[in-house]
């Protein structure tokens, strides 16, 4: 059995993670196999026992820092989850967020807006759905949905993603500086894999829910989708908030990874348990005498 | 190793559960004991083991309700658990919750109300918060609070308090007619237990966070909190929506015992995977296009 690593080793290593996952500069999103694995070298088995390890620390820090939202604090963290049809938004919900108690998790799913929601900014409905403090939120698809959808379909102009992008910049920036440590993943699933996950929709009565012919759709326009990528990345990778690319071919990598991201975030916040409000002698005096 | 039960056997055995804790006409919670663990003799450790089948079997159903909701399906279920501090309010929400998607759940704990509350009808806040169709919902405190607290006060009159029950039986008929499944469970706390529990979060650092100085002031009225208990149990176990008992002494077993309830109240939502609203042999030719 192996020595149990020291926190310096965990945080060398989760930081090994994050650099070989952030956007690099100019990166073409077709240019990365998203069949590969990087930082994690040992294969399925190893992965997911060591997703299990993940999982324990991310919920006694996830506690601690539900703690701290109840005691004032204003930190949190917010993990926008971004990726084509079938990329495993859903799995990264369901096995990663699925790891910590879910009265400190917060998610939201954003589908197409609503008519009450077009007639806001677009950014109206994203503050709502913001994790209150103490909490993690997810964002299944977000605000760059808002850049994504338009620049594929050539339905903006330069201008007008222009502003988007510097709207987003400054909410972000805002996010941050508010106390929400701000993650973006981008899960990058092959045209190849694509293809198997929605054929399996289809072919298994418990999965055709899943499946919509609007998916077909996106999948015929999936060029224009990666171009919009490669935009994002390039114009929204911010000091404060980069972006990460996930390789999400492999399930158990997408989730392996994106928990080490979220795992760094939590340890950043480097958070003690909360100070007590009150005078905890007289309280176990006051309570020993209701015994 | 035994023999996989049948369906009709786990459905007897759910039943049997929910017979031995369903609230008697004229009970007195005083009179039951808190450490007990009616319908599970066979230990923690058995306890433990089985709490994992129920929720394989609870989270394999909760897509299902789930796939229901996306598919305009009407469906969903709401868990309303009341209890004294340190019932084990918290540990039902993350132990048996947390056995199921958290895309699937919603989860809403009712404080103090807020101004805002304050200057609607008591129900309003519920409303707000009831799960969307094809969710688990979970309330962590509820509308109850609003008959528990100036009962016990001594604040509302007989007039109030009845028009409240009126209220309360209404909206859950309501609830029912419109899909929602009703499971109410009082988790049940004895005196000695709950001292333990507050000293040990007087004691932990760590739990330091759980406490407040209320929790002493809530003791000390428990007598008051328990007649109102009764005054609930016996007003408020409606037909469609009835009361169930669950002794919370022992963790293990209330966790059980609200699973085993859940998963009785999924299993009689009865549904099977959606149909597609699309023509298969269609998309699948669509698809194959882009190969």
């Amino acid at each position: 059995m192996a020595k149990k690593p020291s926190a310096d080793e965990v945080r060398a290593r989760l930081d090994d993670v994050a650099r070989s996952l952030e956007a690099a500069p100019g990166v073409r999103i077709t240019d990365l196999d998203a069949a590969s694995t990087p930082s994690f070298d040992d294969g399925r088995k190893t992965g997911e026992k060591l997703l299990g390890t993940i999982g324990e620390r991310m919920s006694e820090l996830q506690e601690r820092l539900y703690a701290h939202g109840r005691s004032g604090g204003d930190r949190s963290v917010l993990l926008v989850l971004q990726g084509l049809d079938t990329a495993g938004k859903g799995g990264i919900a369901r096995h990663v967020l699925g790891l910590v108690d879910p009265q400190g998790v917060a998610l939201k799913a954003f589908g197409r807006p609503t008519p009450e929601e077009l007639e806001h900014d677009f950014l109206w409905r994203i503050r709502k759905a913001l994790p209150p403090a103490g909490r993690i939120g997810l964002f299944d698809r977000s605000h760059y949905e808002d850049i994504l959808v338009p620049h594929a379909a050539g339905t903006a102009d330069a201008d007008e993603l222009t502003a988007r992008f510097a709207a987003i910049e400054q909410f972000e920036r805002e996010l941050v500086a508010g106390g929400t440590t701000v993650v973006k993943v981008a899960l990058w699933v092959s045209r190849d894999e694509q293809y198997l996950r929605l054929r399996e929709r289809l072919e298994r009565p418990d999965k055709h829910w899943k499946y919509s012919p609007n998916d077909v759709d996106v999948r015929l326009a999936r060029p224009a989708y990666e171009a919009a990528y490669d935009e994002v990345l390039a114009r929204s990778s911010f000091d404060v908030a980069p972006w990460y690319v996930v390789p999400a071919d492999r399930k158990w990598y997408a989730r392996l990874a994106t928990s080490a991201l979220l795992l760094r975030a939590l340890l950043d916040l480097d958070l003690d348990w909360p100070d007590p409000s009150y005078d905890v002698a007289t309280e176990l005096a006051r309570l020993d005498a209701t015994r």
